[in-house]
């Protein structure tokens, strides 16, 4: 099919290629009929106006930038499919950013975004985000902000997360319930909220049902399996007594569940073990692992509709920031269950 | 730190406002010392020119699109990994567009890529891209396209894809050299050329070692673990006769071994299996998973280095298209180690 040109509507109409453009243009110079003759014109015949110049002139892109940390985890990723679901539904493209958990990274990512001028910027931040001015600017240019799960509660700005505190609560909780006794905590050398926040949940977990903490039980150190397999090592050396572990995320888990194996240590008959985030792999591996799931979906489409919902006022930024928080689900798979 | 703006470099010189906007912007009006000095002096306190404004001047964004079926799927989020390593060294932002497999998405994302005036677009095809006129307006426009994996041969635009014939023809002589004589081939019911040379390669691996071919033993569907398990019921209840399993991709592969082992048979002491893809999971899977590794981080690298050299000519598509083609690597793991 050939391209419709605005010459094309020039020679239907009889009149100039520069009326046409300035119609289109909505040019004061140009009569009422005359503009109407162009835009039936041109919607008859299916001409599409260039998008570079009709954003120029409504200030709109219809393009929404996501920034991520990591788009390899399934967390990540998954949140952005509910995000494409529900703005692909609404005339918006989704372009993304992995920031590669680098401040560096993210700040170039989000000054891309804002040189492309997008409608709006979704994100959830590095782990290094200490500083945030170039969240700031993006408050600045009056630019829809919203985070989802990694939030910086500091620049007040709409957000969806789950309840990490539960999460936390709840994965402790039922090791408790399956009679494990001594539970490792492996967490983040980070100070990211939603890390505190389990660690908060794991340890009133334990003062809730009277067993006593144990600094001794809780490890910090980068989400990787090799760490998993490192604090396993570290516990079995030392000789520190326990009968479960709770990690902080998925890959960790699996490095421990894989130390263990490799020590004929049973799981979970001699010690249970669960993760957190619902990684895809979890249900594949031997034995399958219990974990905690956070929604990833709904956070995404719940996160696009809020962005929906407050872009429609052009006050973006008075009202108090709405904040979403989602419930956290115990998945039980073959890891705990003795 | 407090942005540094024009008017601090008007202050310092001690000129006006619109005298050093104009010596920014290379007015003919400003003599060429005052420019010099407005140049010095906006180095010195370092004020960074608005990104828009200038890209706008050099006709340049420095940002790449990058256009992915999906992110999920460790592969090409590797591949992008590779991508951005070798772009942002040289300034360059990347932004991804997911296509999920879909013509319709993939054609928005072209479009919204092209409206942000990316410098280049580095994309890999869907399995339903059989009109191209999306690709073709990119040519049109004289921006570079490259291709990585999944390309459009007809469209004479550069690539970097690996030997997937020769992947084909390894993962399936790896079975007959480890005494697997009946080996079953599950393909896919997509057309893309990567499929069908895998498929040759079987083919001819079978014809090497003077074994019969037997349409009985190909398969062909949609890439999912749910595939892989129809499979196995399907030979296991026409009682067919087989030892092996080449599986065109790591989650048909994985979804096979789930299911073997569900009916009781072992892997890979009754049937041995083997994917392609090398995804992430396949190390960790029990038993885990030979497979063929595509090079992924490299093939980023290459494609990126490949924009870089070409797009330093300004008729990118010139001469006759480049095309690299890595070498598939053989991962020997569990499921076929008998």
């Amino acid at each position: 099919m050939q391209k419709v040109t605005i010459h094309d509507i020039a020679r239907e109409l009889n009149i100039t290629f520069s009326t046409v453009a300035r119609a289109l243009n909505d040019h004061p110079a140009i009569s009422v009929t005359t503009k109407e003759a162009v835009r039936e014109t041109a919607k008859r015949l299916g001409y599409r106006q260039n998008k570079v110049a009709s954003s120029l002139r409504s200030g709109r892109t219809n393009i929404i930038g996501v920034v991520v940390p990591s788009l390899d985890v399934s967390f990540f990723s998954s949140v952005v499919h509910g995000i494409e679901r529900v703005m692909h539904e609404n005339g918006y493209s989704i372009l993304l950013y992995q920031s590669n958990e680098s401040l560096k990274q993210e700040t170039k990512g989000i000054a891309t975004f804002l040189a492309s001028r997008v409608d709006g910027i979704i994100a959830s931040v590095t782990a290094e985000t200490f500083q945030y001015e170039h969240y700031t600017e993006i408050k600045k240019r009056n630019v829809p902000l919203l985070f989802f799960d990694r939030t910086l509660d500091e620049l007040q700005v709409p957000s969806v997360t789950i309840n990490d505190y539960k999460g936390g609560f709840m994965a402790t909780e039922h090791l408790i319930r399956k009679g494990y006794k001594r539970i490792v905590h492996i967490s983040s050398e980070r100070n990211l909220p939603i890390f505190s926040e389990r660690l908060r949940g794991y340890t009133d977990a334990l003062a809730y049902y009277d067993l006593p903490f144990d600094e001794n039980l809780v490890f910090r150190g980068n989400i990787s399996m090799e760490y998993g397999k490192t604090c396993v090592d570290a516990l079995l050396e030392k000789q520190v007594q326990f009968d479960a572990i709770f990690a902080l995320e998925d890959y960790m888990a699996m490095g421990a569940i894989h130390q263990l194996l490799a020590h004929g240590i049973t799981v979970p008959d001699q010690v249970g073990v669960i993760g957190f985030a619902n990684e895809a792999f979890g249900a594949y591996i031997t034995p399958t692992l219990s974990t905690i799931d956070q929604q990833t979906v709904k956070m995404g489409e719940e996160v696009a509709n809020l962005f929906l919902k407050l872009s429609k006022n052009k006050k973006f930024y008075e009202a108090e920031p709405e904040r979403v928080v989602l419930e956290p689900l115990l998945m039980i798979r073959q890891s705990t269950a003795r």
